[in-house]
């Protein structure tokens, strides 16, 4: 098979509800990739993308052929993913097999969500639906309780106190506030960037022991990035960025997985499936957007990826160690809990992070310097599905 | 790039509304598939499936992961594609493409809908969505309406008379009639196998010029091929159904395809992909699954795929070249009209009868005798998405 380069990325501002069409969120992205790759729309040869919610939230199901038509994509073939927050991680995933197989050289692949304009409330009620159906929807659990009860399942199975483990939390959401706070992508640009412990401690109670402020919010915004093989990368930019390793897996509902909680089996496969394709392991990740839906999931995260020891994550965030300058940078972006989380949009922003990082492109106050691998993480539902993406710069 | 063939199949009974959630339906497809194949669950590297109204139908959007765990696939990658009726043939497609560049030699792909579940009504409303929501779906057009205009069109670009055009209309549904009574997973098994033309022509009328007998019923239903490289396939069986060609091509919403309509574009752009790698034409096929959701889809499709010139598919109906012995046996099974249309899961679905064909294994009515080479062709939402495959004897 072939090597995959990203050769261009686009990306809207995340943000609270707003008036433009999935459609034309998706053509503001697409349309920054392509001009970075030096491409005009004829040249795209497939586009897959992730959206989640555009039935409910526009009443739009076929967004994926109409947003191709929109760019002057005209007649590709263009793939819908549906896995949850992990939507637009599938899509750039089957889309680097589709250029790796060499069956086309060019494809464009993003995701597209409207999750703000439902209104967080609508979007929470209906995102449930990606729990089991059978057992957990129906006794009323949304995601905000599932990450709860995994925060209570972590403080008794590594012995945490609970107002211990609340702050480890706190310092999760200080440094995505922080970085993001310098992100002029960033669903909060600007905001909560000196936020102090006694606030996130403070705040309303979401589901406990969550606080707002350990929960991410639902955005608006798309994400965009063209992939080519190798060869043709070689002649349209001099700074490829390839993506050497990606897993993926699936777990059934949380019920299934009551042995393995809190952590999450789905990503410890799909994270070695993708440290083995690329020929690497946790500690040659100099940086990595992990998917911290919750304050909770990002120490969950860290640990089922190897970066830290099962339980020390907390720890590690405190000191530092998971900090731009510490063992491995996390959501040097502000990630979802500051950057914002556009749901099926999410996986593909994650890797136009990736890309922005390892060109040394981002603000100076959140650019890991020097780093040569970034990774990504994205957890769909409860864990049903995982994916993970390692990418390398080309130069 | 590897051969792939499809070495086992497997499909429910298509059905008006049932009380099996979409797991437990792909549970009894895909284990039909997986004992056909002489696998394990545990053999299958990764599962595929597209699922359209799924979180509508019974609030569950995560059914891939489920599914892939209800059947004992544990943490594979599992995909949930949307591209309305042509979901299921896009999760063949990109199977197929994990197989043929060598990364997975055996997946698992098909696709489910509870369709008839949510009530005829509501489901005809709701998939109303895979139109375009910015003008069509606000209008109140729903699909009804959209093959209703096309069968306006179609009789003002082909200066047919609509009484003439209505009789010809008729024939389609008769012969889906006649070959769906004697196929027992059918959803009209047994039933309307010597429907009268008078019948049809004064049943009543659903949209102008389409009578109910022009529409195909919303169905509840599964189905699940499994796909293996050629080298997997010859130690598995003796029967291996080769996927020789295929193509895929989306367009705008209808506006944006008026210059085209009747005719749909980017099916003729689709087949044309399948017919190139392939390295066929249309008259080397043998018979054709073709996406008759009402029964001018079947004229305006049979043309766009090379089997009859344009405005000629109707006397080709009525004198018997579409029908078994003819030119191209459209439709065998019985078609969306007879068969039924379990939106997601239809694409799947027409590749299981191709290689039931192939294989000589369907009753003796509506068997195509030494059939070689056989199609399957989806139209998703009102031709945003068009898959076509090409299957062809191993032996």
């Amino acid at each position: 098979m072939r090597k995959v380069a990203v050769i261009g990325v686009g990306e809207t501002r995340f943000s609270a509800a707003q008036e433009k069409t999935g459609v034309e969120l998706f053509a503001e992205a697409a349309m920054d990739a392509l001009n970075e790759s030096n491409l005009k729309s004829k040249d795209i040869q497939a586009l897959f993308v992730g959206n989640v919610l555009g039935d409910f939230s526009e009443g739009q199901g076929m967004v994926q052929a109409f947003a191709a038509e929109n760019i002057g994509c005209f007649n590709v073939p263009a793939n819908k993913y549906e896995g949850a927050c992990a939507s637009g991680s599938m899509a750039v995933r089957d889309a680097s097999m589709w250029v790796a197989s060499g069956f086309y050289d060019i494809v464009l692949a993003g995701g597209i969500e409207r999750a703000a304009t439902m209104g967080t409330g609508l979007a929470t009620r209906t995102f449930a639906m990606f729990s089991d159906a059978r057992y957990e929807f129906p006794s009323g659990i949304t995601f905000p309780a599932v990450f709860a009860m995994l925060a209570h399942l972590y403080s008794a199975r590594y012995d945490i106190p609970m107002e211990k483990l609340r702050e480890q939390l706190a310092a999760v959401s200080i440094q995505s506030y922080k970085y993001g706070s310098f992100n002029p992508k960033a669903h909060f640009y600007g905001k909560y960037g000196d936020i102090a412990m006694e606030k996130i401690l403070g705040s309303f109670v979401v589901s406990s022991p969550l606080t707002l402020h350990d929960c991410c919010p639902f955005s608006d915004g798309a994400a965009a990035v063209v992939l080519a093989s190798e060869e043709v990368a070689a002649k349209l930019t001099n700074k490829p960025v390839y993506i050497i390793g990606t897993g993926q897996a699936s777990s059934g509902p949380l019920c299934s997985q009551s042995e393995h909680l809190p952590r999450i089996r789905a990503r410890e496969i799909s994270s070695q499936r993708a440290y083995d394709m690329a020929g690497v392991k946790p500690q040659d990740i100099d940086f990595c957007e992990l998917h911290d839906c919750f304050s909770i999931a990002s120490l969950i995260a860290a640990e089922s990826l190897g970066f830290f020891e099962f339980g020390k994550s907390g720890e590690a965030w405190v000191k530092g160690e998971a900090d731009i300058g510490g063992k491995v940078a996390i959501n040097p972006s502000g990630g979802l809990k500051s950057k914002g989380h556009p749901i099926g949009a999410t996986g593909a922003a994650q890797v136009y992070e990736v890309v922005k990082q390892l060109r040394g492109e981002v603000e100076p106050e959140r650019q890991v310097e020097g780093a040569r691998i970034g990774m990504t993480d994205t957890l769909g539902g409860d864990g049903g599905t995982l994916v993970n993406l390692i990418l390398q710069r080309g130069w």
